[in-house]
């Protein structure tokens, strides 16, 4: 777009998602970052370009004028039900909210401030909801006699990573989802099968124990747990402290949309996408970014209200301009 | 979307791109194969499904108030860059234009006519240009300090195909390009590798050598030929004609593009799209398809002039509703 004036990007929350678009803002030099917004002392926080803004989080209403687009960067459970209505009547807005379930009063919640303020709002970006999102509809639209599965891993879940170490006597856990590259094949080959929960992924836990707490029962505790391990085939490794520390820090992720289909009776085509992220947070922050940019440009071409990934024409996610993107990049 | 009318698309020219466009449109029971328009005498083309209309390009211009969406299935050389325009003033049309040099003025060429006549016209659709193209930039927007590579195959190339059947003394051949997995592995880690187009690709040629001919020299004037095999790896194999009809003779394709970078110091993210294609043109028909889905409500929406896919929303490629998709498709 070669923009003379840099889009002007806050972020609300500083947690890792937070620090994740700080870091993506770096990367992305038509934006600048012109204010983190936190709910702790703002003294307190420590940007990673010295000379950010840090404000309190209850003075951003007063800073309307200031922001182009405003990244939202808390939870899908407390904050942004909350906050997504009350910024969106106020900022244009980009968020991740990913319960899945929730996604269509989500919507609708957004979308009325929205359009009554004039201001555009994406919820829902990422890479689940998100890009993984756009594959599968774009798997269906190509392949309309076909399936899509959806692998995830290998990830670390925090939600798994949470169940485990809430059972007495753990002192340290973490959980990664895997996917059965055996069931991976069949997806891929066409042959459409009916995957159960357990031939799909399997989960692995690394676990640190309490002073003298016994093994078998805490693995017994974990491969029955309902909800989250029952329907897994599931392997538990008693770890030291410091193995914990050292190799499982990292917020690894990633995972596989694969559509397979057929065009005619003797024809299979398969279309798959994946991803493998270092550093989950640091990943859909970089989506955030991104999208950013996009509802900068809705916004300035007067489409008000929510918005989602499958809205936004790929085209507005690239600094480069349409002219650019046809000389250069078809 | 659940339309009442179905969306009426005819089809302009019957070779593989077109019979693939046929067999595409019966998966897609939103739309209605309203007529195949073809040079050959319409008596003389068998339509997949007894009873679609066959006529004559030529009466094609009188036909504008019957047609929604016309999909070009001609040639980038020869047919397209006349058509493209001629069809443009008349039809809504969706296009498969693939000589990525010429695109810019190919998009001109179709917009002013779009434009002045408030059609829309999509180009360039497909895989490479279309969904590749998507990906190329989508992978650049979201980890802009990376590099991407496409890689094609495994797939038979017409253009080198013909090359070969050209060298005096040989009665048939098929070539296939090959992705090189150890310079995939490269792409893929994060590193960032310079590779060299002999690095990437690798060809394979299946040739079935005239009566007496020596192999020797054939294969030498493959290996040498500029422009088609002199930078590659080449692999020269003489078959009977019987093996070229038995195990050549499908139109398999496909490729990848992998774009790997980072978003902190060491954090490496890796964002990779692939297809593996029994059809490479009953693929390419189907996105074209899709698309014609897509320009279909770009038009109602009073979208007019040239479109490529860098400016269609994702969820208009679908048969679902804006609500069904954030329903259950997020």
């Amino acid at each position: 777009m070669n923009m003379t004036e840099p889009i002007r990007v806050a972020i609300a929350g500083h947690g890792n998602l937070g620090r994740g678009v700080e870091a993506a803002m770096g990367h992305n030099p038509d934006m600048q970052l012109v204010g983190i917004y936190t709910r702790r002392p703002p003294e307190q926080l420590r940007p990673r370009q010295p000379g950010t803004p840090v404000f309190a989080m209850e003075t951003q209403p007063g800073h309307a004028g200031r922001i182009d687009v405003l990244i939202l960067c808390g939870g899908s459970r407390e904050d942004l039900p909350r906050q997504g209505p009350e910024y969106a009547a106020l900022f244009n807005t980009v968020d991740s909210f990913d319960t899945h379930a929730r996604i269509p009063e989500y919507f609708t919640a957004v979308d009325a401030p929205a359009k009554a303020n004039r201001r555009t709002a994406l919820i829902s970006a990422g890479w689940d909801p998100g890009m993984f999102s756009i594959n599968r509809i774009l798997g269906e639209a190509l392949l309309p006699d076909g399936e899509t599965y959806t692998f995830w891993g290998d990830g670390l879940s925090q939600g798994h990573s949470d169940a485990v170490r809430r059972i007495p006597g753990v002192a340290g856990a973490v959980q990664y989802t895997r996917p059965v590259p055996a069931a991976m094949e069949r997806a891929r080959n066409g042959s459409r099968p009916a995957l159960a929960t357990r031939e799909k992924h399997r989960r692995e836990c690394f676990v640190v124990l309490q002073d003298g707490v016994e093994p078998g029962p805490v693995r017994e505790a974990i491969v029955t747990m309902e909800h989250y391990f029952a329907d897994y085939d599931t392997t538990v490794n008693f770890i030291s402290a410091e193995e914990l520390a050292r190799n499982h820090a990292a917020m690894m992720h990633g995972g596989f949309v694969i559509r397979s289909g057929k065009t005619s009776a003797n024809t299979t085509q398969t279309i798959e996408y994946s991803l493998k992220l270092d550093s989950n947070p640091e990943f859909t922050a970089s989506v955030l970014v991104a999208y950013a940019r996009a509802v900068h440009r809705l916004h300035a071409m007067g489409q008000f209200g929510a918005k989602t990934v499958f809205d936004v024409p790929p085209g507005l996610l690239s600094p480069r301009s349409a002219e650019q993107l046809r000389a250069g990049q078809l």
